[in-house]
């Protein structure tokens, strides 16, 4: 049997409350009886679980995160940011993963609550009403990665997501590629797709080439659907030259698109992405891309979550995060 | 405030332990006491709290999974499958990344016993004497997914590697090379590198094909890693035209490396993968490559421990799934 804190009170002649508070405020307890605690917490080598450590602390020491795609690697790669933080801020990290399911996150929400997790990072999606209104509700604080509020006042770690595709479309048209196209996040319940359309209208007026505001089509998320977006694309606007893809799974389906109909990248397409996964720079062309801060993004993520915790407040309530333009082997000079 | 159990106890009118024991096993407390319990924690909206819940029922209803590398698709794969059967038996998953470092598991296996989870999968890295100590002497059931242990009794769920490497060197004799390489796993602490070769030589001898058997090189689970070796391989044996890798991630870093050498895939070098990555249909060319049951390792594991934790025992102790050969782009006929 694994010794309690009932057996460690009995052996130092105490009561559980004072091992507790020798464990939690030693110095309110007396010397005498204090080293005889200590001495039978060795003796009988006692290790509070976690569920009694709860009851004395009242802290678990944990962190929950919700994540969109756990097959995603940009949330691999933001996890294995956040679980960095957590080891040097002596968090344990529990992931859950929600496939962008309102009621799956609703669920999952409870389960941090039960579990007593001292705070939530969220990742990515929308914060949906419901969601705030069961966080502050359960009074677990939080923060938003990879996303914002308009609508609630939540700390936040981000890229500026409009200035970012400004960017990559300056790049393309800085090419000399006049026509230009764009494969776009689907903006019902997308955070970043609507900053990432306005980047791309505003590169394209400041350089008079606003004739291809309509020369965009949206996926949902993943490689096939993008597969699917290029092909509509090519089929209305064979013109194009530049494709700006909001994400670097979206550029390699919209390349694998384009070689399966025989057209060079890039040769006769040039291909920018966006995230600079682990995977853009082993792709057939390596992928042009912005590159988002991922780890640091998932690591921010959780010092941020940690200063909420510890002061109450955060400093910087919403911070954005350097992006960086990467030219590899997708994108030319038309 | 959050209501408690006492509060419950004291609005019913009885005691705490009556409370516990009308959560726990209601058929134990007469009817009336029963529904007065019902009804204050219904109007208390009373919520035992999952420290609570642990000293009460003594079980967390939380697995924790100790994986090696989150970024590599195949785990995420595994992590999918294993949180889709969490949700189906009723657990929270706790995901640890171990950076493939024995210290930082046994410090993990410490965190999950402080945490109480039931049980543990343990992915893919070697059954370390060390960590089978720690968790036999927490008493902690656990279970092993893509591998196995000779010297400990403890069930896992994987493929077969070594009729599985055998399959994919057999399909690329048959296509007729007789040149034939390998970029391998390093076999210091590796649970499927040495039977992936077994199969290779295995395939080889059959066929007459002895000759291939030094045509090894070995790589680190990473592609920059497969890039180098297939340097070094293609560098020292010029004549090899097919290649056997024994993860899908070596074969995107050999077709690279081939690619910035300007030798043909599939023309000059067929190239078979292992895995069957998402991202294996996506790459350019598309990969042929050894399918791996991954989403339903990562299922069946969960299930396993839950017939473990809820039995005593397993039925199966040492399963195998089926693998199975994709025929995509990067293989052809010499």
């Amino acid at each position: 049997m694994k010794p309690t804190i009932r057996d460690v009170a009995k052996m130092a002649e105490v009561s559980i409350s004072t091992v507790s508070r020798v464990m939690n405020a030693p110095h309110t307890v007396v010397e005498s009886k204090r080293s005889r605690v200590i001495e039978a917490i060795e003796k009988l080598q006692y290790q509070p679980n976690a569920f009694a450590r709860g009851l004395i602390y009242k802290k678990s020491n944990t962190l929950g995160l919700l994540i969109p795609d756990i097959e995603n690697l940009y949330f691999a790669g933001v996890i294995r940011g956040m679980q960095d933080a957590c080891i040097k801020l002596g968090y344990s990290l529990m992931i859950c993963n929600t496939d962008r399911d309102k009621e799956r996150m609703l669920s999952y929400i409870d389960t941090f609550h039960e579990k007593q997790v001292d705070g939530i990072v969220y990742a990515s999606d929308v914060l949906y009403p419901e969601c705030y209104e069961k966080l502050t509700g359960c009074r677990i604080p939080f923060v938003l990665v990879s996303s914002h509020s308009e609508e609630f006042d939540v700390p936040s770690v981000e890229v500026d997501d409009e200035r970012a595709a400004y960017d990559a479309v300056k790049f393309l048209i800085e090419l000399g590629h006049t026509e230009i196209g764009m494969i776009g996040f689907n903006h019902d319940n997308s955070v970043s797709g609507p900053p990432r359309y306005e980047g791309f209208v505003r590169a394209l007026n400041e350089a008079g080439l606003e004739h291809n505001v309509e020369k965009v089509r949206y996926a949902n998320h993943r490689f096939e659907h993008a597969y699917q977006a290029a092909h509509e694309l090519f089929t209305d606007y064979p013109q194009v030259t530049a494709l700006f893809c909001v994400a670097d799974e979206f550029a390699m389906g919209a390349i694998s698109y384009l070689k399966d109909r025989n057209i060079l990248v890039p040769g006769q397409v040039s291909v920018i992405g966006f995230d600079n996964l682990r995977m853009s720079g082993m792709y057939i062309p390596k992928l042009t891309t912005i590159a988002q801060p991922i780890y640091q993004l998932g690591y921010r993520a959780a010092e941020k979550l940690h200063e909420l915790l510890t002061t109450g407040k955060v400093v910087v309530p919403t911070e954005k995060m350097e992006h960086k333009l990467i030219v590899r082997e997708s994108s030319r000079e038309r």
